[in-house]
């Protein structure tokens, strides 16, 4: 038993998630914004990596103050359940991940972790170990799915992407292909880490909805099992 | 002045051009083929990197035999102009795009090219110096356009598109969307080298169109001047 996993990112077309440096660009506009909001408010949860954290520092709060009194109405908390995959406990106490906004967060770690860095989250966040040098994503999940989490969104980065997808652990693909280009060889992608060598190892998709949106374009693929 | 230019190529859902081992695999189907057999007809010249005649091999000949005919009754070349981005000469001398088909080719080098590389190519192509240490990109545009070649294809790598669009001389970008996911940092992207970091300097691009395709999404934009 594991969540329904839901990817959803902005790339520019030569498929990047940000610059070189990993500083956060601007790929999509409003209305697609508006629309991974929307996402957002039907998820349980909302899990992003570490690298997106440091570099981003997102609060991963719903916006939409409609959205937020319909999640409440139907008993549900004002935001989802967010989740960090963090190995070693990185997660700056700081985070605005740990305080704008009420609601649970969990900080997932693997056996390795500082004990000084999980004391110095525990106060913030849920600390759910699984893995022993990284995150075990199959454990994780099935964690996860055991605190009713049903329906999980990640945000990013390519890295834990990567992961997920590696470990067979994604149900749906949203991408919104922006009309930039970024360009770099180190430039973060959709899916990092090692990648595939094989072709009989290649995920395969199925394309469901294609649609010109803003200037760019946002596809929606499922994952064939 | 300068050719018009088209890049066209194919990339996973995750951007990539190919795995990290720059092995060829399969993205788009016979559909997408005959689309770009189509595209390079009508063009004058067909440019690739040297990175792309190592790891493929490509001859870049025109498949369709009818394709072919009508460029004759044209008064044109059985196949375009095939160019080589190539700073040192390092083209095979057995390599399939000197080999396969009728036609003029040309090995665009730099001025740092080894004589006896030259050498052995200057049998069976044409060569050009531009630039110092690697290719000046818009001195052998224009020296191209001096032959002639009003319309260029470009088809990759990575590298050679990522120095044609940082140099301004992209006019469309083509790319078919697959529907597999490569994955890893290290494999090629639509436009790798050094990439840009300031938003300012994104080429920014116009949505022209969008084609479901055999099972992934052709995306058609114009580079915005
Ligand atoms: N455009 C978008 O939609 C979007 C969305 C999100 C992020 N981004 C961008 O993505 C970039 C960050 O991506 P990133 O790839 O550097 O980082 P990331 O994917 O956010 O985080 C990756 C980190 O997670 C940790 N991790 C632990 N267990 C893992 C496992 N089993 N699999 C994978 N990762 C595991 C690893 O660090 P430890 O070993 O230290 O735990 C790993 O380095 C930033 O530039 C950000 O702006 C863009
Ligand atoms: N899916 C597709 O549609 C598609 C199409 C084509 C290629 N590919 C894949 O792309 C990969 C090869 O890409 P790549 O990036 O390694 O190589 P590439 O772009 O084909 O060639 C790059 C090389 O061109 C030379 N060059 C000289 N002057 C240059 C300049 N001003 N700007 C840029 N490059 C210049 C450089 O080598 P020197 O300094 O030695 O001259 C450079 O390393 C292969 O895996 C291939 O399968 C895929």
């Amino acid at each position: 038993m594991r969540p329904y996993v839901i990817v959803n990112v902005a790339v520019s077309a030569d498929g990047k998630l940000s610059t070189r440096e990993r500083r956060q660009v601007k790929i999509s506009g409003k209305e697609d914004f508006d629309r991974v909001d929307e996402i957002k408010a039907g998820c349980d949860a909302i899990m992003v990596g570490i690298g997106t954290v440091l570099a981003d520092d997102p609060s991963l709060t719903i916006k939409s103050a409609d959205r937020i009194a319909e999640r409440v109405r139907n008993g549900k908390p004002e935001h989802p359940v967010r989740i960090v995959v963090d190995s070693q406990a990185r997660t700056p106490p700081d985070a605005k991940i740990l305080h704008k906004g009420p609601g649970l967060r969990i900080i997932a770690v693997s056996l390795a972790a500082p004990e000084e860095n999980i004391s110095a989250l525990k106060n913030h966040a849920e600390i759910i170990q699984a893995g022993e040098v990284t995150v075990d994503l199959p454990v994780l999940l099935t964690k996860l799915a055991e605190k009713g989490i049903k329906r999980l969104m990640v945000e990013g980065g390519g890295t834990l992407i990567w992961g997920m997808l590696s470990a067979g652990l994604v149900d749906e693909l949203t991408m919104f292909v922006g009309n930039i280009i970024i360009g770099g060889k180190d430039a973060p992608t959709l899916a990092d880490g090692t990648g595939y060598v094989l072709e009989s190892d290649f995920p395969v998709l199925e394309r469901m909805d294609v649609i010109p949106m803003e200037e760019g374009v946002l596809i929606h693929w499922k994952v064939r099992k």
